[in-house]
């Protein structure tokens, strides 16, 4: 008979996996497995941490909701969602970043130049910046979604203060590849600890906040979609981030202006900021599909 | 600011957990991460991947209820729940095997001798053997608790047709360590297949069958509790059991016999049985704790 122990279970498992099974499907289950059977043999894993570990699990099945994914969560706190996130980024775009769970279809046009502030308290921002292939080439016609959090760090679908699509817009670039709009500052966020994600962060003292950031999906036939985020330069987070979002290549500077004479041309709110107000340069780079 | 990549990102995550972390909660979750980041790196794992894994975790999550763990049965057929048993089991003892999910406390009390069997439908096996510490020196007073399916695969608390205790007993084994019952052969059974972890063995070809079984848990003062449980050397799936449970030390022979002269004394069903029955005898060791 087969004999199966603490070394050749791997093998068993494998051996177990039929040969008309999707080689893909093989290649990532045996991956998987490896590394799960050498984790445990690796740590010698009791039967209290075994036990423990499915309760994480089974306590994060029953606190997510369509509203609240802890899976997903747990993916960003333990830096998965952010690796899958490089291993799958081109080297020759603008590198992606968590999409996260506030993301809502249906976002109003924006015109470029547009004006996504509106009456939300906080300092101007003008973000501007041209989207382009890996040439350096504009893509005209590229589609832009952003969305951020107001100056208390909610999204408007975490607020019930908000209209429903505050803070949100829809943005066809000019055909020389720019994007421009206003909006307020967004603020750095905690994402939520009061679960099975919160139990895992307190027991290695992690903390739960965010780096305040801009999220854009951009997208353009011929081209890879992109979806990430940019982080100002002087966020107190942007070492530290929860989610392990940030990259040296997303971070961008709010360059403080008290002079009008900074305003870029062609905004639809004119001349009419408060002061001091900020300006933001940032390029997006699509790879080739 | 740090520079996140998809080589130095777990680093970044073991630099996050505080100093004053839980040293043992620090070793697990650093190799636990390490393992889970290799998996992303090895296999390039895609977006689509992930979003498909953990929504198997959530649908596992979905499917769980206070009767049916899904979490504890994704173990058992990835091979974890075995490999966490074989860590944990001592050199000198019986090893250990799955729990399963059928225990149920309260089983009522059996005398050695006693029979199980009761009105149940199928050929008699009567069971014997000595508990004894890793010298060979019998342990008085260790008690057994046994329970096992009846010949239709099912156990008493998945069949309405079966009273609640049925084929369920706890016994206190005599002063030189001897334990005796007699029973129903008990039959293989497939692992529930129509959730989560049936998609994966669907999706590699793996049945859900396992191998029939009696369980013992075996505590006595003093010794490590044993949980586990033995295998006829005849089954079918003796070589394939879809959890892993089968340990070549767990494997017992049902000896067939047509004479009556092979009864042993001290059966409360004396000569009461049907032809052609069979014998087994199978010892136990208690690791000390």
């Amino acid at each position: 008979m087969r004999t199966v122990t603490a070394e050749s279970i791997t093998k068993a498992f494998i051996d177990y996996i039929e040969p008309e099974t999707n080689p893909r499907t093989r290649f990532v289950l045996e991956s998987m497995v490896k590394h799960l059977h050498d984790f445990v043999r690796e740590t010698g894993l009791t039967h209290d941490e075994w036990r423990k570990g499915l309760e994480l699990l089974q306590k994060t099945g029953e606190i997510t909701t369509p509203e609240r994914n802890e899976f997903v969560l747990m993916s960003d706190v333990l830096g998965l969602s952010s690796l899958v996130d490089m291993v799958n980024s081109p080297d020759d775009g603008t590198p992606s970043s968590v999409l996260g769970p506030f993301h809502i279809l249906g976002a109003p046009d924006l015109a470029v130049g547009g004006d996504m502030k509106q009456n939300n308290d906080g300092a101007t921002i003008i973000v501007q910046g041209k989207v382009s292939d890996p040439d350096g080439k504009p893509i005209s016609g590229a589609e832009i979604e952003i969305w951020q959090t107001a100056e208390n760090g909610l999204y408007s679908n975490q607020d019930t203060k908000q209209e429903e699509y505050n803070l949100r817009g829809h943005m066809t670039v000019s055909d020389d590849g720019v994007y421009k709009f206003t909006t307020v500052r967004p603020a750095p966020y905690t994402v939520p600890d009061d679960g099975p994600v919160g139990e895992l962060l307190h027991a290695t003292g992690r903390h739960p906040w965010r780096p305040s950031h801009l999220h854009f999906i951009i997208t353009a036939p011929g081209f890879r979609s992109l979806v990430t985020e940019v982080f100002p330069s002087d966020d107190p987070y942007l070492d530290q981030d929860a989610v392990f979002g940030v990259r040296e290549k997303l971070v961008m500077e709010y360059v403080e202006q008290t002079d009008k004479s900074a305003i870029p041309t062609g905004l639809e709110i004119g001349q009419n900021v408060t002061m001091p107000f900020f300006t933001v340069d940032f390029d997006f780079i699509l790879a080739r599909q």
